[in-house]
């Protein structure tokens, strides 16, 4: 079987080591195509791949193809892939946004070949030297608008994260924009402002290094995170994005307003408030269900929801 | 050697189990005081301490108490265990906030054996099962107005600290606090302000759950924090907190405006800016020092910086 890859960063590096690891496909053979030489070299010594190609002579011989570009670039590249891709090749996208790949590949003739997919998988580090086989474990794999697409193209990709023990969830791409614009958009931009924000006033960087618990290095380690990546996401989500921000920066004056009044109930109210999230993350429902015995019990919202609804 | 712990949460029973795993004093008896019976049960019960008793009692048989209480009652113990303080005992805090403690105890008879510190550690748990012996190793301890100290009470902090491989820093008790507002307070808020912001916007909690990766469940740690320990610490700390959130609310405002505006080139350059962060929190610094044979280095802040200015 032989995968394409094109672009051989944190992602796509991952990916391929992944499918290595798995050893779902006999004769595996990952041929890589990437802008920058230097990433494809460094990306076959390090075995995420095993031959570099350009992207036509690469698609033309694959019977799937991975794209794992910045969001701007992937747009573009998705039709001109789907042009070439030999039938019955499948082409899916690892990108963080899904609106407007999903848009432009809408009214194209092999529509079906395309599935649209967002890994919740990341790590603030980039580059092939970032990628490592597990980063997809145990995450979840959202798949969008997978109505439009070949149900064996689908099959392919549940089987992938069957392996890779990823969860999988079903999402209309437009929904998946904005409400990853709160669960992950609006954190980088949260975290890029902190650090922005804390290296502006402190000109004295011993005051950072010295002060920093692991609060704040946990609180800013977005901030580390790729611009070429996330400028384009920004810029394709930006209507959802704008929103969240509005709302973030309105509970941050809320927060301000009750600290410059001193009132410290309600803070403590709004922080006690906050403090859901920790039952949100562990996927604990707030309904108590009882058992036979009377017993107590939180249903875990994993149970609940996690079943794919169709498939 | 009888040490006092007030306040048997994550920071006093951390402390109290590192003075026991270091070994440091013989006979060391851990004498606790929780104005919560449950907590100083359960501290017994865990091993943290080795006897209950009342503050008056534990106090003059102590040869050191240590305040691990939120920081509105810290301010107000703080003179009055000074009062009933033994000769030569020490009395130390181990609060997050430092100018109202040392304003408390300023014209203090017996200010010179109050010593004020905050250790740089922490988690977002808290109670006496949250306490483990190491959260304090590797980790920061500033020392504030250490020369309003008595020097006997100051070498036997540093003997700790050097036990318990602590890194020192000295500083005058209203510079920490303008410092730590930016530095770990402003990334409470941020934290707090995310988690309220996305809790109230995805009302499907299974939203949440599905879509957050590390990277939101990094950035939103801390909003999972105790309200009781930091209420008290954003109304000390009020002034110095607000001025950080208006620069963190402008530096939103600034991101959302370049969104807003479509401009990818501004935005790569702000993340680009903040990816600084990184360098920062490895203490490298940003001049390059050559070597005899033309070799480039990065100078290390901890080298730079990190030797007690004095002691």
């Amino acid at each position: 079987m032989n995968v394409t890859i094109i672009g051989l960063g944190l992602l796509g590096g991952s990916f391929a080591l992944g499918l290595k690891e798995s050893q779902l496909f006999d004769n595996l053979n990952i041929i890589g195509v990437d802008k920058n030489p230097d990433h494809a070299i460094k990306a076959k010594e390090l075995g995420i791949i095993d031959q570099i190609d350009e992207l036509d002579e690469a698609i033309k011989r694959s019977e799937m193809v991975v794209l794992a570009t910045p969001v701007d670039i992937m747009v573009k590249q998705a039709p001109i892939v789907l042009e070439k891709l030999p039938e019955k090749a499948l082409l899916i996208d690892l990108g963080s946004t899904k609106g407007d790949i999903c848009e432009a590949v809408r009214s194209h003739a092999k529509r079906d070949q395309f599935l649209a997919l967002h890994p919740i998988a990341g790590t603030e580090n980039s580059g092939p030297e970032a990628a490592f086989a597990s980063l997809f474990t145990n995450k979840m794999m959202i798949i969008c608008d997978h109505e439009l697409s070949d149900k064996q193209g689908l099959e392919l990709i549940l089987q992938i994260c069957e392996k890779f023990q990823m969860r999988v969830s079903y999402m209309n791409s437009k929904e998946h924009d904005l409400h990853i614009a709160y669960v992950s958009h609006l954190s980088h931009i949260s975290s890029f402002a902190l650090g922005l924000t804390v290296l502006e006033k402190e000109q004295n960087e011993k005051n950072i290094f010295n002060m920093a618990g692991s609060g704040f290095s946990s609180t800013v380690r977005l901030a580390k995170s790729s611009p070429a990546m996330w400028s384009p996401i920004f810029q394709q989500n930006a209507g959802n994005i704008s929103e969240a921000l509005d709302a973030y920066i309105s509970k941050l004056q809320e927060f301000k307003a009750v600290i410059d009044n001193q009132n410290t109930s309600k803070s403590y109210e709004l922080m006690e408030e906050a403090n859901d999230i920790r039952r949100v993350l562990l996927g604990i429902s707030k309904t108590e269900i009882k058992d036979k015995k009377g017993k107590k019990w939180y249903q875990y919202l994993k149970d609940k929801f996690l079943k794919p609804k169709s498939a």
